[in-house]
């Protein structure tokens, strides 16, 4: 008999990802489905389950193939009690049953873990660190999240909080975070960081030409994505922005760093599309503030596997049904 | 057969504290000796060998009673090569071969560690964090060093710097520290960042009485210990240098914490016999910069096992030779 098969759900507020994988993290079929957030998030369990049963009929895939399934979600997780809480972009912010409905809807196992944790999985199985043990992976979107995962294991903490990269404290004083205190790495380098960053050094900024400040001054829609555009072509007050967001990023990641000395620092999530014009000002401010033998050794690279890396990460969590393997965990390689 | 005893030695630049232990990390019998740095520490290794050979003589002890020998040492180690380099305090700045050396001398093998990790390891076997698989360990004497516990398992990092809090950025562009770089936690938590941010603040202290501004205008000796005296005894520029030490470790602290999600933060080293003084506004500090779910899960303790720590830990790493169990792991508990 064949191998058997992984089912990795890659659970967002906007869309959720899934695809079928073999237990190499070799995706063998995606496709995605909207999240229906309404009625408090109700659907979305049953909606994921149908959509899996449908997608195994529509590829000719019987259960039986499959080990079973692993899931990425916002949210405060427990496993063992199948809950899922605090997720507020999915209307979860309420204890809400997860487990059992979706094993139940489709009759196989599910392990559940953070959305930014199944990433970090993902890029360290298939992606940027699919060569390394030690790896950190920060991920830049509306929020920062992280995972670490080191000598080969993901890693929880004593309560399942560690890799909450995004609440590092990087100006002590500084913008206040939604988590209630100041300073947080989120508040500068996610996109909405970004955005707050441009429109704070807008007010400021008085010599020179710059669009950004036209865009500023016209209160104008301006996007961590057109940030980073108008930073690549030139213009002098965006540079300093993307300058400031990397000096606070570095930062950060230097601290990560000198505690764990991973191999690789991952960046991935939307804002690192900006590539090699966030990349390169961030390594540099890491060099600056890493610890010298853990600068020479730990890297700072861009994810490789985009949208793909939480469906790719939450299917490895599906080894750990895997009664036949030798691996001792689902993480290793 | 009675099980098995360990050898603990904890490599220091002035004396080398040294213990027959349990396998349970029990203390049997300890005893110290100077280390002789002199002829570029050459003495080092075989004094260690001699002293262990004439304590089992004078205590009875047989080395086949004995399953072998665990050592913290400052510098950077290889434990395959069995050799330290970069021990500028015991002048092995160049690579010296260690292991052989005393492993020949004994008769048993030894298994080397750095000493800031040897000693999270005795706290977390038989100290502050005995009860915990998760713990964060920093020590704060003439520099500031660090180990961290996940999951049970001591880690290294890809290339063994794990656990270096001591050079975590807390003050961009801050003092110069040794590693070249500025702003690290050992230039504020230190015994000698004591005594730079009393001299510092001093200097700009031109309000109230202040036994310590006293001693500064005099250039008398300040040291560590007078600062947090003072401070205990209600002098005002003593208290607000505690304060903004306090201030610099709690920062680090959370920076570390929200990454690990720790159970526990073990504060050791020379500086935490300041007690409660140096503790409470560290972990005010903490838990105004930690993740709020890390905040309420992590606790801030002090090291408990003071001197013989280094020993303790030191001795768990010759739990590696124990063929006969079945942990899987040196430092499980």
């Amino acid at each position: 008999m064949a191998d058997k098969l992984l089912i990795g759900i890659d659970l967002g507020g906007t869309t959720t990802k899934m695809a079928f994988l073999e237990k190499s993290g070799k995706i063998i079929d995606k496709w995605r489905i909207k999240t229906d957030t309404s009625d408090n998030g109700n659907h979305i369990a049953p909606n994921i389950a149908k959509s899996i049963n449908s997608e195994m009929t529509k590829t000719n895939h019987t259960k039986d193939e499959f080990l079973g399934m692993g899931m990425g979600t916002p949210g405060t997780i427990d496993n063992k009690a199948g809950t899922v809480y605090g997720a507020y972009n999915l209307n979860w912010g309420d204890k809400h049953q997860v487990k059992s409905v979706i094993e139940k809807g489709v009759g196989l196992p599910l392990i559940m873990d953070n959305d930014a944790n199944v990433a970090a999985l993902g890029e360290f199985r298939r992606g940027a660190g699919s060569k390394d043990q030690d790896i950190v992976f920060v991920t830049l979107g509306t929020g920062v999240g992280g995972g670490i995962i080191t000598e080969g294991h993901l890693l929880h903490g004593c309560n399942g909080d560690a890799g909450e990269i995004g609440h590092i404290c990087v100006k002590p004083g500084g913008y206040m975070c939604t988590c209630g205190k100041r300073g947080c790495l989120e508040q500068y380098a996610s996109a909405t960081g970004v955005v707050h960053i441009a429109h704070d050094m807008a007010e400021k900024f008085t010599t020179g030409k710059s669009r950004l400040k036209q865009l500023e001054d016209k209160h104008q829609k301006v996007t961590s994505k057109i940030v980073f555009y108008l930073a690549d072509n030139g213009d002098i007050l965006a540079n300093q922005v993307v300058d400031r967001v990397c000096f606070y990023l570095g930062l950060a990641l230097s601290d990560v760093a000198n505690a764990f000395n991973p191999s690789n620092i991952i960046i991935g999530g939307g804002v690192s599309n900006a590539g090699n014009t966030l990349l390169q000002p961030t390594t540099r401010y890491f060099q600056e503030n890493a610890f010298p033998p853990v600068r020479d050794s730990t890297k700072v690279q861009l994810a490789q596997l985009g949208n793909d890396a939480g469906a790719i990460g939450a299917g490895s969590l599906a080894l750990k049904f895997d009664k036949s393997s030798k691996n001792k965990s689902s993480w290793d390689k």
